[in-house]
């Protein structure tokens, strides 16, 4: 008789999203009325459209795959060198970091590529991750049977070392007392839109190097970032090339979220023992997935011309106003509220001791605008609130407006 | 300090392909002048252009994307429903099979299904493979521990159940003598090209519902089906909606090999105690992936409309051509050959007792014909040799003429 993972079976409840979804549904059918005032500014998910050159780059090469000529089939395992090529340049050389083109790896997106990163090491491996966190490292890791058991009372799982991310450090996490062997974590920061400078990046890179630790680096909101302290690219640390894996991702900076693009980069300095996590990554993208979509990787080369820049560079400008907005807005109306500056999300404390749920449902009801509630993101996040700054203008502005009258 | 997925480590060589195109890239360096006349028909890949009717429909799609009003963000974690109601009543319905919308899942392609269902499966199950079989089956396997450890004398892995598929049987699995839990099977069959009639598939069904094992049937092929009394969908077999996972695949029935578009059926009566493997696998989904691009459901949307039907079939009827002049010239020359009536691939019993390399490197050289050695896709493909039918008319003419003369 066939056995399956049970592992699955330890994971609490549904996704966060698909919750916020059933509630905000739930709410619109019994007041029909307001069902077209509700603002979303939950999900991370972007609103603008593609980009001219990104529109023009996919008619062309859909016009490549009706001609037998042009017509493209089984992509290369890694993705096809135009688009490797632009990212060593723009992404890494550009920036001052050697990378190879073939330590860089296409994917259809970086929800997958964290997901799946896991294949590539034992289950007996201890994982770090901050708290509040983004729901997939922690989930996928419970398929695995790397997370232990989940303890209803903690809201936590018995064999991840958590690192709190609240006021009271900044949000920025601090080296954990427990040694853990894979460290997760996310600049700038989703949820709670914070990020650390490079010199305190660097503090990881040396305590991995010393601890014999790999690092996940999600720097997914990477375009988003506006100090000049803060690292683009975990690579502009020395001696990460040696214990970092960096996944990027075109959602957030060109607008891909539903037309799935990303790329993680696995430098081959990276080893355990003899042998390199990059060629293990390289035998699992060649054994379970067969390449992004041409027209998609061309979608993705048109992001690095110099028209696809100054495209999308206006369109993070168009969110990071609406951040602006929002960080202000509340500020005005007296709540305590973070990030907005290097990401697109801000990080609101409630007000009179609200859940976030409590919260949730409050704002859904009070002023029809629908959020994220932090405690979903882990219970370090209790008490917090993420809203988003990729909504409309329009919407934003008002969205706002609606939260201040609360006050 | 951090530990690798050992198992990685037991997988033998580097993937099949890899190791055709080093070699036919190295006798191209050695034989410079026979450079240009190198016939592939190797790899599965397809060469025709996309159908008109998927052509269109993909400029329509990225128009929507590059307007706020039409574009579109993240997907329905299923998959859009247009996409997943027009398989539902094309590929189901219309054969007298009721599933349901949220019985499909939308993917990437089934090389990434074939290889990601593993997930939702214990590693302790015992799974059985046709011998020779589609690499990627037992390399996931391998990579999830659940292959043992492989023996370089039979070049088989102790935990696996291999089954041989030779002349002998008519190129048809039997039912094993141990019992597997997970029985991989894919009909018409990759690479052997091999059928079994309804009544022997409803036989498998049968054993796999008396064991309670969990059938996963690999349907890639399955519109190249030409004789009536082979099944179009597992479904059609009586109980196997309690036993059986169907993956399908854009890739060769309408040349989506670089455009990347599969999806898997789970049967909401495939149970495993309480627990539905559907719920599992939606989970999954939700949570290690991220949709296939709205452009792409979009493309695989207009592949059943009339005209996208009428199209995609002149297709396959001119790859099925091919297949025709294949087994007929190798029959005229004196090859004992099979396949090529319900598949695009052809499947010869190589002369004068050479192995399958040595018959590669022979036809190579000889030819300039590159095809696939049936001993790369398992021990018992020893012998055995497969051309596919998805080059060019002209190619594939042009290369029977050759090994014609070869005799």
């Amino acid at each position: 008789m066939f056995k399956i993972n049970d592992n699955y079976l330890k994971l609490p409840g549904s996704y966060l999203f698909s919750t916020i979804a059933k509630k905000v549904a739930a709410y619109k059918e019994a007041n029909p009325e307001k069902k077209d005032q509700i603002i979303s500014l939950g999900i991370g998910d972007v609103t603008l459209p593609l980009a001219p050159a990104v529109i023009a780059r996919l008619h062309s090469a859909v016009d490549e795959m009706a001609v037998k000529e042009t017509f493209k089939g089984y992509a290369p395992d890694l993705g096809y060198e135009f688009l490797r090529s632009a990212i060593a340049q723009h992404d890494y050389k550009a920036r001052g970091v050697d990378i190879a083109i073939d330590e860089i790896f296409i994917s259809d997106g970086a929800k997958s590529d964290s997901g799946n990163i896991g294949d590539i090491f034992s289950v007996d491996n201890r994982i770090a991750v901050c708290d509040p966190v983004y729901p997939v490292y922690v989930d996928t890791n419970v398929m695995a049977g790397r997370a232990g058991d989940y303890n209803p009372a903690t809201e936590r799982f018995s064999n991840v070392i958590y690192m709190p991310c609240t006021e009271e450090n900044g949000f920025a996490p601090e080296l954990p007392e427990e040694t853990p062997d894979i460290i997760y974590l996310c600049f700038p920061n989703n949820p709670t839109g914070a990020t650390i400078p490079k010199t305190e990046l660097q503090k990881w890179v040396d305590y991995a190097l010393e601890k014999g630790a790999v690092i996940i680096y999600d720097a997914a909101y990477e375009a988003y970032i506006s100090e000049d302290n803060v690292a683009h690219t975990i690579y502009e640390c020395d001696g990460a090339d040696r214990c970092a894996i960096e996944l990027r991702s075109f959602s957030k900076n060109a607008g891909f979220t539903g037309t799935r693009l990303g790329f993680t980069v696995i430098p081959k300095a990276l080893k355990c023992g003899d042998v390199t996590l990059n060629s293990l990554w390289a035998r699992r993208h060649g054994t379970k997935f067969n390449g992004a979509p041409y027209i998609i990787q061309q979608a993705g080369a048109a992001v690095y011309t110099p028209e696809g820049q100054a495209q999308t560079q206006e369109q993070i400008a168009y969110y990071m106003n609406n951040a602006k907005i929002i960080r202000e807005g509340l500020a005005a109306a007296g709540f305590s509220a973070s990030g907005g500056v290097n990401a697109p999300y801000i990080w609101l404390k409630t007000p009179d001791k609200m859940t976030s749920w409590e919260f949730f449902d409050y704002l859904l009801d009070k002023a029809n605008v629908v959020g994220t509630p932090g405690s979903g993101f882990g219970p370090s996040g209790e008490g917090y609130f993420r809203l988003t700054s990729f909504g409309s203008y329009e919407n934003t502005l008002e969205a706002v407006e609606r939260i201040k009258k609360l006050k």
